[in-house]
């Protein structure tokens, strides 16, 4: 943890002061994004130090062959690589011929690093003093186009101090890049064509296996003074390269800029044949708009992502920065237009986990999407699910599932399984439980009853048959039982009757036949026609039935608490405060093996249910488990704090909850896990919201409407933020004194505040 | 399976006919070692067809680095491979220039490959005509010398059989050679010198990483008529390898051979700076000696080999001619004559498997040594468990236990942990016990009562330690519970209390106490010395025999029986009779998931337990125990069906006994699974001789007589095999008529036979 790294700031990510330990992490912290591409932080100009490169494109991947000690049955073949995409910011700089490098540099002075999250971008200035002896002094700004989501912008100024010198900028495109994490050293990227006209150039490439076609662009331009250069003094193109190069004989005091804007067109969006020229068209729009213009609209877009996202926290800078943070980076990641896109954990910032999309979309990621934009992005999600059903088939009967049944990814970018490990693929199947939950959690929330007859169905009977298969009655207990599975406690791998597990199983069965009906009764058409389609029989349904009614659950009659397994209560239990500190966090200090026979628990698993669950259970059964569980949480998985935060709150203890809160929200900003040069956890900061948002304000839907029950850390004056419940704008702001509640927009609206009816106008 | 592949033959393999889809198979069938190297049969000549290449030399391996998904603490890092070494045995051959190369030659004739087994040679033959016209009849010879276990032998005889031909032999060394397995393709070998001397020709090398020293040699001579040609027309060098030249105008109808003296001198057994110091006076040797006369020394010392080694059986050539082969390949594969080596799964016929040493060498191999050859040998094989206990110690320690504690690998070739799934290395801790019982098994079968004092006890304790610290107390059941573990049946993983390991384990603590109450009692400055070496406590040894008295052990009351594991009985309990013939075997038909989550036993387990320790429970335990587990046993493990067939035996069921040795025994000859290319079953071939000698002769070792219960399949008229007991030989033939019992050498002996006592003279 580093808590001083980062300056608290409200509306900006500020880091002052080189410090070439902290380069890569600041390339996560630093990153930026818009929905289609993203970039660490990498510097413009060259850098020897150490560095970890990466430019990302939304959707674009690689199925990396997994690597296995002993290939079985059922493995996946793949393991898709979000990967590192070509270079468009690089600049190359010499300053009287020498190269400029920060690594190479002395008298590295105010070199400072500014994320400015309210307007969308990122700054770094710095003066130094070049090998041979040219002090510069030079700024860099920085952002990728909300508004044009193909383009990013550079503005790189260098100012000479102490004396005139000739400056050359080499602004290039670099096709030649790789990715830190390829499991066998494959060639990710094949280039096909490289161009240049006038002061643009363009690398046209594509990923090999799966043939995304990506044309990747710059346009650039010198300002000097009044004068602007548009045409380079010369272009070389190498085999996997192109470069131009714009020099100026720079007066001492005077500042020479260099203008790039840059970025990618790919066949997901073109014609694949005319990426040149779609790349050529945007380059037209906003060289005709230039940096400022382009900046401008740059700053209105964020603010119109802030009018609604945005929670304000009074009396706390740290929590200020940390919540903003969390939002900023999940609108970064996904904007929600584009329904074959999803949330990748590390989003835009990292290598580390393949594949886009894990359950915490929908465990996590839904509710933050689906409270601050308007809802179409919520079902765009849910539509992503549905469009890949036909492969969660296919993934199923890989396994020995049959008749339609449907198993959904751990991970995934295009539908199929793309996680390498047994333990994980196989068993932790609770996944296929979370997408259900997310219909039903829409449809609570939203009241839009057209997704369940147009897709979700579909994918609910799926779903249940695989729940049904899954399942095999035990004649020695009387119940249906569910081996071999993990839960979301990972700390545990292939138990018996996962209590989370079995419930969720349970649950999608009759919420699966409790949607049946309603689409039969509401959508006949939509009904017949989907009932044709996956040929459900009423015998099959009958046994659905028959699991939900008759699923095990272990259960200790002595401590009156489910058991998060079967055999739990053999383990040698003792409670995570009295380990010694020293062997935490257990995950770098213990063997697998040992952590494995442990009782310790990564993240919430049977609290995970009673979140997902909490009106099945009464409040003195939550304490109990909560008690009992939560004292074998060591929370090494960046999304178990906020499920315990929402709980300690619920049950009053804020104390507690406003730990577990600031332990989610500056995760990655105070480097917790000191591992942050990774890249930055994009799903975890969903909740983050959810601790202040469910947590703090106490918000659920009750009984079809919104409820709140509003409470406040003591540390805080005050916080609010904005719901958008069913096209309605709902403010919250609680303060000491306590909550008001405000309608920014549409109808009146009741609400439930602690249980009492209000009504906003 | 292809049971018309290999022609019945008492003392040969023998295939008729050329076919190019079986090169490989019958690569690995006619094998040949002499426990220091070993080969595939390989041709000589060059082939431009499917093959597999392959020659190892005992105790020469690479610790490749290994390939996991998502490395965890604890993790093995390296595999260590059976590498394929230096090739000798090439001998490339022109006729009037062009290549003999048996895929482009026509009209191929008497091919045939025969493996004397009886005299330890191996010889292939066939007529065939090469592109350019000339029929040729070739007849190579070829031996691993057990006299001189640094050498093989090649006589390579061509007769063009329709016109002259001058005819071209190209012996070479070659070390560009690489393993089909590789993790990383990573160059094994470095190539230090390349040399030659007239005839001879030398390659110094070394492996990466591991930095063992070989010299490969040769020498070779050209014979035709009653001229001998010890000096090569030509030799070439090239950066890997080496060849000579011998042409020779042949005549029709006349025989050109080439004799091929080659193998390999290592640093285990030399100076490392005076390999090729070594290689040269071996070759003076065995050149002096001539090809026949070593030929001979070879015959000598295989029948000595099978003087004490061989079963007999009459009246079915395919059951003789299967339990000769195993007997053949286990004294090819471990001769006994140095503590350093081990007996690997595939021996020297296969790359599958990294390292040398399982759980097979104690619980399968150990009898077979015992009975065959001087004690001296098992005592070997414990010996070589001795020395790696330091290393023992560290693996236990990598995954945190303390104090000494050890846990032998569960493979390995020096004493490190080389497997690489964590479901096995951290899991499969059994091997653990079976190395404590191969101790006590050794000291009953042999009464040694020096190993123990001297050796053994330090491994007894480490292992104690091992297993007081693996289980804890578990206050829901009051007992000592084992989490995490899978048992000798690897299709369950991370299992709870599987009874095998629980029994061996509380067996283990009470067996390390007796032993040191034996050792204290008598070899007192032994056990001072252990004592004080081991730092051993009072409150220790109290612990485990806490342990061992309350050690919890699953059971169901309604069947009574012992569970292989907690939870077993909540299973989907189809016995395999019931399961569609054409999911079998599981391993090719089902995914992982369904294998682990089903009740399906790959090898004896719970029965692997009841094997051991025989005389712990009634012949009316065995019988529920064997019917209700075996019903679930899908053996598909080639080391399940030996125990069953044992077992089998003793509870009377002969024609179930038979079958299951007959599954053993011919496993390889008759390619059961399809796999026999990858290399054969070595380990396994020592379950085929229990089968004969525990199943069939019912031999025992009871209240320290040998004890015999004779029983014969109705296919037989007789079998006969001879047991070393105590220095004493003792032969057993036993006929349909009953058994004959004599004595071969060394003073009378009293035995057992069906529990009567009976004195040998």
């Amino acid at each position: 943890m580093n808590q001083d790294y980062i300056q608290p700031n409200p509306w900006c990510i500020i880091e002052e002061g080189f410090d070439k330990d902290r380069v890569k992490s600041s390339e996560s912290l630093f990153s930026i994004g818009n929905g289609a591409m993203g970039q660490r932080a990498n510097f413009e100009e060259s850098y020897s130090g150490h560095t970890f490169q990466g430019s990302y494109i939304a959707g674009v991947y690689y199925p990396d062959k997994t690597r296995v000690g002993w290939w079985k049955n059922g493995y996946p073949e793949y393991f898709a690589k979000v990967l590192n995409a070509p270079n468009w910011i690089g600049i190359d700089v010499t300053i009287n011929g020498e190269s400029l490098d920060l690594a190479t540099c002395t008298n590295i002075k105010n070199f400072k690093r500014e994320l400015n999250m309210k307007e969308g971008w990122y700054q770094r200035s710095f003066v130094a003093t070049t090998p041979n002896n040219i002090e510069i002094e030079v700024v860099s700004t920085r952002f990728l186009s909300l508004s044009h989501d193909e383009v990013g912008a550079i503005k790189f100024e260098i100012t000479p101090l102490n004396a005139d010198a000739e400056i050359e900028f080499s602004p290039y495109l670099d096709a030649g890049i790789t990715n830190e994490d390829s499991n066998w050293d494959d060639k990710f990227w094949n280039t096909t064509e490289i161009s240049s006209d006038k002061n643009r150039a363009f690398i046209e490439s594509h990923t090999m296996k799966t043939h995304f076609k990506v044309c990747t662009f710059m346009l650039a331009h010198l300002i000097y003074g009044d004068t602007q250069k548009d045409t380079p003094d010369s272009t070389s193109k190498e085999e996997l390269s192109i470069k131009s190069t714009y020099s100026q004989q720079v007066a001492k005091g005077e500042k020479v800029s260099l203008i790039k804007f840059g970025g990618y067109t790919v066949d997901r969006n073109h014609d694949e044949n005319k990426l040149t020229e779609a790349a050529n068209q945007i380059l037209n729009e906003v060289s005709a708009l230039g940096f400022d213009a382009l900046l401008e609209k740059q700053k209105k877009a964020w603010a119109q992502v802030w009018e609604m996202s945005d929670i304000t926290i009074e009396g706390d800078v740290k929590a200020q920065q940390g919540i903003r943070f969390n939002i900023f980076q999940l609108n970064q990641t996904y904007t929600g237009t584009d329904s074959r896109l999803n949330i990748g954990p590390k989003g835009f910032t990292g290598e580390k986990y393949g594949g886009s999309t894990y359950w915490d979309t929908e465990a996590y990621c839904i509710p933050f999407y689906m409270a601050t934009k308007n809802q179409e992005v919520a079902r765009k999600l849910l539509k992503y699910r549905y469009n890949h059903l036909d492969k969660a088939i296919e993934n199923a009967a890989k396994l020995g599932f049959t008749n339609g049944a449907a198993l959904y990814p751990m991970v995934t970018m295009n539908g199929e399984e793309c996680h390498n490990e047994w333990e994980i693929t196989f068993e932790e199947i609770h996944r296929n439980g979370a997408i259900a939950f997310a219909i039903f959690n829409y449809t609570r929330f939203t009241q839009d009853f057209t997704y369940i007859p147009e897709m979700g169905l579909e994918v609910l009977i799926g779903i249940a048959r695989f729940w049904q298969q899954r399942v095999n009655w035990s004649t020695h207990r009387n119940k249906y039982v569910m081996l071999g599975v993990t839960g979301p406690n990972e700390y545990e791998n292939n138990i018996n009757n996962n209590w989370y597990t079995n419930y969720l199983a349970k649950w999608c069965l009759e919420y699966a036949l409790e949607q049946m009906d309603f689409v039969k009764e509401n959508h006949a058409a939509d009904f017949d026609r989907i009932y044709k389609k996956v040929a459900l029989s009423e015998a099959e349904t009958t046994l659905w039935k028959k699991v939900a009614d008759n699923m095990y659950f272990p259960y200790s009659e002595e401590l009156g608490i489910y058991l998060q397994q079967d055999g739990f209560l053999d383990k040698d239990l003792v409670r995570v405060a009295d380990l010694d500190k020293k062997e935490r966090p257990i995950n770098q200090h213990w063997s697998w093996d040992r952590i494995l026979r442990s009782p310790y628990i990564k993240q919430a698993d049977t609290l995970q249910g009673f979140y997902f669950f909490e009106d099945h259970f009464t409040q003195e059964e939550l304490e109990k488990h909560f008690d009992f569980y939560e004292s074998f949480t060591v929370h090494e998985s960046s999304l178990s704090p906020c499920v315990h935060s929402v709980q300690a709150a619920k049950l009053g203890r804020m104390e507690q909850a406003y730990t577990f809160y600031l332990r989610t929200s500056r995760l990655d900003l105070d480097d917790y896990n000191k591992e942050v040069e990774e890249g930055l956890h994009i799903t975890s900061m969903a909740g983050t919201w959810m601790s202040i948002v469910e947590g703090f304000g106490g918000m659920r839907v009750v009984d079809n409407q919104l409820s709140f029950q509003p409470q406040i850390p003591e540390q805080w004056d005050s916080y609010s933020f904005k719901i958008n419940f069913r096209n309605r704008i709902v403010k919250v702001t609680v303060s000491q004194e306590g909550p008001t509640f405000s309608i920014d927009e549409g109808a009146p609206l009741e609400i439930l505040v602690d249980g009492t009816k209000v009504t906003l106008q």
